[in-house]
């Protein structure tokens, strides 16, 4: 039997996705909040501001209506800005049903309480189960899913027939599906990999080299595995797709609107100048003070994230905070990894 | 006290280290086995051929006499190529007393023995304790180095107080020190990165994107510390500085020599051309045979080394091996890494 599987969300995400559904010989139904991103697309077959020259498969029927968009689904995929995440959750309460499977591929955390965006959606949708919710994280720019060159994504859930459910709709031979167990972390990785991002952008912006940005990357990498484990998360996520895979994309491209972030303030403008000059959300920000917060509440020492902290809101140099990494006291690479270790017998 | 060390080896990377032990106050002993090498050290101060356009420290006293190299040194360093490790070992071991302590910064396996260079080592000099032996690695790129550009390496010893004392020889403002206890780990994943360069350089050379390159980086990582685990490495070393961060050096790097091989095998040429046009040994190749025989004799599944191994010796064509990677059986990320792992109760 056709699956029919509704879409929240029409960016360059969301579009791609629901291509790969398409793909898989699902019935498509994509949400816009946009009237004329539905005209576009029934007209044209196209969705020009996010993914120019792509063409949409017949099979995606788009509406402005989040009603009729959900109606009979017993799938839903939610790929919707962080920013805007939570009110399209409660706007969409109304319409599921509690048995319906819903799976997120937003990345980001909830700004002011900082919590993960699953539990953002059991806040606003309390009829969901959590064994009906997973999430869809890993290294995937949309516009290459669109172009189906080879991805590979991560689909978590804590329950394994939601995860196999996710991973047979959503797998092909473009786009693999690795199913886990771990939704903390696939959840965190996505989030805090922005941060990294962030120092990467600096460094480059700084004039340093490829041994200073892979540094920046690994022991970032072990910083935001520190706190995730405080959170709940499993160490293996973090060295998985959810987690330096997803690094790598984020650190390397050049259309990483974090990277270029950093990349400004390394090359010595302030905050507000970037900011201003983006016009965009850059998560990355918001992502380290988060990060920072949950690492004074729950005593996790992240070096990296506390520097970069110290340049985006207490006037620091990225200079003197490379200086501050650099300059710190001697580190066994292995004794700070809390539960996975080894260590010289003493 | 004044330390005074030996570096054996005038290479880019033998030079570099010599410069930061320079840089550190000690007294630096370099052997060049090329005469010509040492007279232009002596006259110019540089070694335009492997670090052009960089000024040698004047306590930096090379010489082409391996005796009068090594003579009352506590301290040797080994930075030669590996292809030539067993023969300069096989050469040092008259000259070594029993109480020296050896470091080694060089990557890659015995071609024959499909050993690691602390083995090859112990095999050579049998009078040096496995106590007093370390090894030097991470994301470094000599020139980088050499022009004092931050950089993090691991040196790693079983023995914590030999990790200590060349972390205290090398660490300073540029040049950052993390010890580590497992040398099996540090060893191979500097080798075996090599195999994951090459892949990353096909992927680049089919026409593939980011998602593609990221993928096969985070999973290629997975596949040679599940070997590692097998040799008796810890999973966590693959996590830092010298698995994931020298992986990011070695994968985005155009400089990569093994990265270069595999770009131009993705765009259609032979082996044959690519090793005749590069003219230089390109690592990666005796690793993924190195591999691919240890993964059949560990059994220890290893598909993107298989899937390169194919495509270096049995003929198949880099865009058929992709096509075998993607199409694998739906995989949980977890299940495949033995020792730390977590999963679905069932």
């Amino acid at each position: 039997m056709q699956s029919s599987v509704a879409v929240i969300g029409a960016g360059s995400w969301g579009t791609a996705l629901a291509m790969v559904l398409a793909d898989n010989g699902c019935k498509v139904s994509m949400w816009a909040r946009r009237q004329e991103v539905v005209d576009e697309i029934l007209s044209e077959r196209s969705n020009s501001k996010y993914l120019p020259g792509i063409r949409l498969p017949e099979t995606i029927y788009p509406t402005a209506d989040l009603q009729h968009a959900i109606k009979g689904h017993h799938y839903v995929l939610v790929a919707v800005p962080s920013v805007g995440f939570r009110n399209t959750m409660r706007e969409l309460s109304a319409f599921l049903s509690s048995d319906v499977k819903v799976i997120h591929a937003t990345k980001g955390l909830d700004k002011d309480n900082l919590i993960r965006l699953s539990q953002v959606m059991l806040e606003e949708v309390p009829q969901l189960k959590p064994v009906n919710l997973a999430v869809l994280t890993g290294p995937s720019h949309a516009e290459e899913v669109s172009r189906r060159s080879p991805t590979t994504v991560v689909v978590a859930s804590q329950n394994r027939v939601t995860a196999e459910t996710f991973q047979d709709l959503f797998m092909n031979s473009y786009f693999r599906v690795y199913t886990n167990p771990d939704v903390v972390g696939a959840e965190l990785g996505g989030a805090l990999k922005n941060i990294i991002a962030l120092g990467a952008g600096i460094s480059d912006g700084l004039g340093f080299g490829d041994n200073a940005k892979a540094a920046l990357m690994t022991r970032g990498l072990m910083e935001i595995s520190r706190l995730g484990l405080q959170l709940g998360a499993a160490q293996m996520t973090f060295a998985g797709l959810a987690g330096i895979g997803d690094l790598i994309v984020t650190c390397t491209s050049k259309h990483s609107r974090n990277w270029r972030a950093g990349y400004q303030l390394g090359q010595g403008k302030t905050i507000d100048e970037v900011l201003s000059s983006m016009n965009m959300v850059v998560e990355g920000i918001y992502a380290t003070k988060a990060a920072f917060q949950l690492a004074e509440r729950h005593q996790v020492e992240m070096p990296i994230t506390t520097a970069i902290h110290s340049v985006l809101f207490e006037g620091r140099s990225p200079r003197a905070g490379v200086e501050d990494l650099m300059g710190r006291g001697k580190t066994h690479e292995m004794e700070e990894v809390a539960r996975i270790s080894m260590s010289w017998e003493s």
